[in-house]
């Protein structure tokens, strides 16, 4: 029946140049998670305002097809809202006719078990040199499946079984029957590249996600020290960045094995600084690779809390050794939020897995809650030539390009 | 009937020193925050893992001072849930009796309107030497209810009518009927003092309101350009820094005439990086108060988008004047989210007021979207005496301490 699925989408730039550009990314993303989920043959085409999507040579989608290229839909950041339609011209009888005629098809499968359904019929026209108003197109549309089905089918306007939706817009009428959700925000890349310090943990996917959702595209950074952390624990990270990139081009993973400064640390410092510290050549591997990669910013799931790590005079510290903009999505959010999102996301389960990962190497029992600038720096002056470490960390990266 | 309010919290420090300090932190805001709301008389109290507000001389609460106390506890952040509650020893007798009897009392008044009602009993025991396990109590105490209304009070485990509580602990045990939502979160000023940039928009007040949920108390400051903005955009940035306040110990408002600096940078700088410039002023002068009065960290509402001032590079080019921590509670969120987030927080109608700040004085026509950081200073450069500009805008600054 159906021979277009229209996406909508909501938050356009202001300024004209901008929203074409935003229109070819998500045009792109369509396209590219699409094929990712090895659907072939659509069509993806701007126009007036909205997206279409439609099969090659103009045949009908099935309900499969439907179904499958909406769960696509639903992973692609800058859509609003989804529907399957049909098309006709702006014509208001051709219009009331399709809406209708259709509306009866699926009301009257309905009726075939049940003694009444309840329908709504709501229009909108963005082109108004359009004849009729939408109140009117409403009251036409409706005035139709009366004349067929009568007392069986009636108005209502806030749950209705059937809610037949018309959209006339220039040169073309759409009308649709479901509307589905799409994930919304900004279509992912046309704001830029970021690297995430990526942890096995439940707060930094979600920080990911969030920067996607923003149209960022999203590199992963991830730490772990073997042989004292398990490869499993890296193979945990490559499952969840895998599963993020479900939603945007596929991001690079790049694994950088922080063991040899980590002894650095425990055999020269302070142990109660030790979190801190490791933070700290986080950071600053996360810069060199921002840097050699132009990425535009550093992305990391730390939230404001009060166990060591998550104190503003820590975070602080911490953040001293990098001049780069660095975006913390969830720092202002608890953690019952951070996991309702996680589990929305589809990271909740693979996070919870207990792996130990580089914070856990070497942690010491009482990590200072709040390390003062210069008692740190001072810590960090013992590290033996801490420039080369960090090279030596920093060259020895692996990168992950196909998760 | 009600002598006790009883309030739960969640997130609590996992750390024995931290946990006292959560609690004596919030035992001190319910007191601040209900003397505010002219509340005198109270009686507040850690107990066993739950604070405890009673009247002076253990008086009964009336109906509209338990409203009126709800009212403020609703604002407290760090509470979780809270009860109106009646205390008992934990004698199983003593709890069956009490639950019984209240719950009957309440569903008794039900029945002189309807034929049946609902109920559901709910137990919790935390001291395990209670000779009852908690699915007894509960079975007991329906036992009871039923021996009095028989088929006129059915159990619903879903949606009841009316829900008994029970929660047996060390020496105590309490029984409700109602439970209240909390805002949750960690006490305000648990975790440090930090300094927000509040403009009359939508989203600075909700990014203050997430740094406060993470136990930050929060300072405020706000740009005007006095003359070239009118005075009410001052008084209606005082508004909405009055009503954060009503969720916290009182934060100061410093208001900063940025004209001065303005009228520099229009007459010497190109006016493509105007915005750009304004802020990074902004950030400069914010670090300088910050320093003053050792305050943690900077928070704004700034939000990844496409407008020029939510670019990547652009936000990178403003952060990079301050090395102190700026926390972004909001930029992984979309203005819809925001918007609804500003509307629960109270704030929404306060900012939708159309006044000018600081930000559309000599505003530019094409504000560029990615100013390069060296032609950023290289404009700078252009402005003469820059330093002296900001320290007479910081001296310039004055300070409300009692929003």
């Amino acid at each position: 029946m159906y021979g277009s699925i229209v996406c909508r989408y909501h938050e356009i730039a202001t300024k004209g140049l901008n929203r074409a550009m935003f229109e070819e990314r998500l045009l792109a993303n369509i396209r590219l998670l699409a094929s990712c989920d090895g659907i072939e043959d659509l069509v993806v085409q701007r126009m007036r305002g909205r997206i279409f999507i439609r099969k090659k040579k103009n045949a009908s989608f099935t309900e499969e097809e439907l179904e499958k290229i909406g769960k696509t839909l639903s992973r692609v950041y800058g859509i609003e809202s989804f529907s399957p339609v049909l098309e006709t011209e702006p014509e208001p009888e051709k219009v009331i006719s399709l809406a209708a005629d259709c509306a009866s098809e699926l009301i009257g499968k309905l009726l075939e078990k049940r003694e009444s359904i309840s329908f709504r019929s709501r229009a909108r026209r963005s082109d108004k040199s359009f004849p009729l108003h939408s109140k009117d197109l409403e009251i036409e549309i409706a005035g139709r499946i009366w004349e067929k089905f009568g007392d069986r089918a009636r108005i209502d306007l806030t749950s209705p079984d059937v809610s037949v939706g018309v959209e006339v817009r220039d040169k073309i009428a759409l009308v649709y029957y479901e509307t589905f959700k799409g994930p919304g925000g900004l279509p992912s890349g046309c704001n830029g590249n970021v690297l995430a310090l990526l942890s096995g943990g439940i707060d930094s996917p979600v920080a990911c996600s969030m920067a996607m959702k923003r149209g960022c595209n999203v590199d992963f950074l991830t730490f772990h020290s073997y042989p004292y952390t398990p490869m499993e624990s890296l193979e945990k990270v490559k499952r969840i960045a895998s599963h993020l990139n479900l939603f945007q081009k596929k991001g690079r993973l790049f694994a950088c094995n922080l063991s040899e400064i980590q002894k650095l640390i425990r055999d020269n410092c302070n142990p109660r600084f030790r979190t801190v510290l490791y933070r700290r050549m986080m950071f600053r591997i996360a810069e060199m690779v921002c840097r050699r990669y132009k990425l535009g910013a550093i992305v990391t799931g730390e939230a404001v809390g009060q166990v060591a790590s998550q104190t503003l005079v820590n975070m602080s510290v911490i953040n001293d050794v990098t001049s780069m903009l660095v975006l913390r999505p969830v720092c202002g959010m608890d953690k019952l939020e951070t996991i309702a999102r996680a589990e929305k996301l589809g990271t909740y389960e693979l996070s919870i897995e207990d792996l130990p990962d580089s914070c856990t190497v070497f942690a010491p029992d009482s990590p200072a809650v709040a390390a003062k600038y210069f008692l740190v720096e001072a810590e960090e002056k013992k590290i033996p030539d801490m420039g080369s470490a960090l090279e030596e960390a920093f060259r020895g990266i692996e990168r992950f390009d196909d998760l």
